[in-house]
């Protein structure tokens, strides 16, 4: 095997905490370090003992070590050293949104480290706004990559896996997202239901970023929930397709699950997950079978979005396309191997499940 | 000033017992009495001593009147023995959904009388399903007649405000809908996002009951709210637009309200009708401006209804189609008048008052 | 009649709204108009038109006219101007927590004009911390008065209540408070449970301001709700009790009704006063009737607190004590009649149904 | 090593599921197999492909055993002939409340098979309400043995480590219990705060079905939230103690955790455990370190309990003390070091946190 990756990820809230995970996991890579500014509750649960990063060192950046030690985290130095000890090769970048364009700054362009950059940073931050299924082969020798957020990353599988029955005239998706994380110490109105932003939202530039020739629009409503976001989407095919046609090119296409009529709401999807990962992270788009209408040119769907999690296979992606380059299939099959991430159906179809029953 | 109608409302929930409010406020019509199956939170707070309709006679069905005198009601009488008497031109059935169409057959069909029904029953359980804006004069002299549900109510609105501007050629309405009213015993899942009915949801047919020509196309996501549903509305116009057109339009449209940017969720909507109504009815659908986006043929827009009252002017106006007939502006003025219905803005554009404050 | 106390309130929020318009209802009283920083949604939703206090002057400070006028809101002048002008006998503050604090010494003191402030400053605001059912004697004269907060006004007309049959030895109430208003800004956590400050929390050392002998016991719990608090008491009688003791005293004191077993929830309580009052204002404590337990010397009971409203009537009788003095009972008949508030029951004796139905 | 208990776990909810995992990883128990009337949600989380219970065989009862097969589960056979084949020691029942009861007259009595059964149902399904802190030994040779509800089972833990200050006089616990679970399908009332069955609520006389000479009073108030219960407990210890004491006592305990401040609400604590266990199971009654109050005899104290996890270790001593009876502590110390219990603090103290930063 190859030398793996050196890989520091930088910033562990909700994001950063499943990618240094996942880093962990990968065969061609190797988590250097971890840091962030604040012994956070992220730093704490996963850090500290029991956590799933224990014994991961822990890079300091104008912070007292003990205040981290004390926590029962290893720490390993100071950040800034390590950067310049030419020990790291990227640092994967969660930190808050608008402080990786600080960090790039001040911290990565200084040392000449590489890095890949979440969603929450403007798209300037990186040279290439980064999907593995448009143009994972662009990534290779890149400085600067970024990894759009959940709802994008969402929206750019969905429309990965449409795609394939011909060329989609107009994307229009209705996101119903939840007003904060489960642990989000920010608040949220309660009872309350609001715009997210302008209309149309950041995301139909955002995915634009990636497909600028896509006709896409996008609307965010805010909701008072904390597990997951649900899109609706309506989009026009490039021509007359039916719906098994439709359910196909979803449930064929990697990353995408396609959940059966049991699957109700979001806690049930994410329930479904508790059960088989830590953190119950769905990595996968999972589609509502049972909103899958297609009349006309016309498919209407809707799908859930793990916002904790679904960018994770993407990012890891991204550190891989930058420096392995090679096959977008066997890049992502790597990582999806060794998250365990799936597709296809998580339940039997209804009509077969009667039809047994009778 | 002629005889006035004498109508009489069965069922005292979140509807009945706005309805029955708005009828003894119209000059047109006398309040006979009212009736309900059970001594609900509906017949108790509106009822009893202090409540809005304090003194109305309640007429029992099936149950002791003690029942309800022992909680402060009023009770005039048995509904059948009221029913059989003549002294009722029509009944407003805000029962549960369902129950209209039994209380049709066993009831309304048997002594007689008239009646107006709510949009949770099925359309066949009238000659007409109901829009002042579309087909005021088709109520004349019916039956039966039947008021469309909040969503649809609400769809119906917005069309007719932006037909003003030609011919619509797609609607496209994604509902994300209040879980439970505010009072609600029956309970929602909580912290869950999940699609309310089949794709498409059962708007859209309803819609085209009134508008049987519509390109029209709906889904509904349930979400843990109690206030309002908010829609998010793709629509194809007739030809290319300003947004300055359609803002116009839906300002000038009786029953809508547009929304400043001040109006930044559901909640800041229903404590501004606090302040000027009891209950806090918002009667008006309201616009919110700054969602308001005009690319091409597409408009693009987002709109508040409230669940709990946006259908009370529709079902007085029914009433008073039904037997009055006449130029449909002057019924629904009318209603208006009576209620204190508004339209136009809510707040001063954000442009102007930024221009002042610098 | 006498001359009316000229009133002014400063600070249109939750509060500063209700009160103006409780001091509007006063026949001993004059509003003689009303200020606020900001044209916040309380500002707009009351004195826009339509709005119950349309019409009523606003005095700016600090801020231009225009900003207010072209949201429908009549300006008649400068607060400053006001202040000095000798037309105003006192200012009811109702400024976010805090700001009562800075009014008083930079408007208050230096324009020699009384006030009444709201729990959300510290105690020493003032010379007195008021409750009429306690030292409503002390209040005549006084220059500042500070009216406590929702839950301790809660806890003293409990209290209060209690009191009657016999000294109370120990008082231990754990409140399950919202943890926003309907249409706070500010937000909350979602799906969350946390402490609410300290243990003790403020709510016994503020009710101790009233009572300085009591031996009580607070510990306030935020929940994700808007409506209401919830408090579960737990008190130490003078000696053994019956429960129907316990339920007489309650139902006999002045603003405490007691809910029978149809309420069974906060909603059911504020859709209740939803048909009867503006904003649906339960200026009552609502205990559940239910949840009234003895045992020995112990009493434990659960009561609910509407905290946009429980404090207005409290607020009068503030303004009426410090400048008529007089009879407390008279006093809080005044303003009770005047706002409509009750006491007693809200429905019937379950037992007694139960009899009545088999 | 001895042959090992035979164990069938019988309700795939979400305790049963959580049994059978914790069953599975004990060395002197086999889990034999699992069984549910339906292909539940929880069903189809744990047993099929990926779930954590993938391979576990499946016993159908009345149900087709292609309704589970085709849900990708594996069927072991029909779960009456399994009963009678004598391979069965004992079965968790963890059926919805009320059915074990049913369940124990129609299966485990007619096939002589022994049982223990959850909180929700009645004390007398059993012949011991067991808590391995209080009556472990009694357990032993035993038929039937009931473990208390999530609720109970806090109260006993506390009541247990307090114990060993002194005998408790007084225990009062108000419980801010969580309305539903997180993927609940019956729902529950929004934004409504509601007391939990009466008062006293159950609780009390359950802790006494364990330790019926103690002094407690319960009052459960629902609130809407999935994720735990919060319970408020003022207790009356035999003498004057200090802060420091109580906390010890506390964190020296079994399965009782001491959180800091760092944790103020309950999502900081189960995000804490969804780093390091799956489904995020909170095994541990966390207590928060900031409400831990003592005056004179009185210790006030708030503590979360995880609804979902915390009787996993009870029911699993309650098999163990019924088969091997043996030294209390030995049990509870094979549970504890096969699921990774724990103990103690979980964030340093907050005072010698703020001592190394200075």
């Amino acid at each position: 095997m190859l030398v793996p990756i050196r890989v520091l990820v930088n910033g562990i809230g909700t994001i950063g905490k499943r990618v240094a995970h996942a880093v962990s996991l990968q065969p061609d890579m190797v988590l250097v370090g971890v840091s962030s500014p604040r012994p956070s509750l992220g730093v704490l649960s996963s850090l500290s003992r029991g956590g799933v990063l224990e014994g991961v060192p822990f890079y300091v950046r104008g912070a007292s070590p003990s205040l981290f030690e004390e926590r029962g985290v290893r720490v390993g130095g100071v950040l800034e050293d390590l950067l310049g000890s030419g020990r790291v090769d990227v640092v994967v970048d969660a930190a808050p949104g608008g402080e990786g364009l600080r960090n790039r700054d001040e911290l990565y362009s200084r040392y000449g480290v590489r890095a890949v950059f979440q969603g929450g940073e403007p798209a300037a931050v990186a040279e290439l706004t980064f999907s593995p299924f448009f143009n994972y082969g662009d990534a290779f020798g890149r400085r600067y990559v970024r990894v759009p957020s959940c709802n994008t990353t969402g929206i750019l599988r969905v429309v990965s896996a449409l795609s394939s029955l011909g060329e989609l005239r107009e994307v229009f998706v209705v996101i119903a997202r939840r007003a904060a994380d489960p642990a989000d110490r920010k608040g949220a109105r309660l009872n309350a239901l609001s715009l997210d932003g302008g209309v149309p939202s950041h995301h139909a530039s955002d995915v634009r970023t990636v497909l600028p020739w896509l006709n896409v629009f996008t609307v965010a409503v805010k909701v008072p929930t904390t597990l997951a976001h649900l899109h609706v989407a309506r989009v026009r095919l490039g021509g007359r397709l039916s719906r098994g046609d439709v359910i196909e090119a979803l449930e064929s296409h990697r990353r995408i699950v396609v959940a059966g009529g049991e699957f109700e709401a979001t806690p049930d999807l994410l329930e479904f997950f508790r059960d088989r990962r830590l953190r119950g992270d769905m990595y996968e788009v999972a589609v509502l079978e049972d909103s899958v209408h297609v009349d006309g040119e016309y498919a209407t769907l809707s799908y859930v979005v793990h916002q904790e999690a679904v960018v994770i296979p993407e990012n890891i992606d991204a550190v891989r396309a930058m420096f392995l380059g090679g096959d977008p299939e066997a890049g992502m099959e790597a990582t999806d191997s060794s998250l365990g991430v799936t597709r296809g159906r998580l339940a039997p179809r209804r009509a077969l499940v009667a039809a047994r029953q009778s």
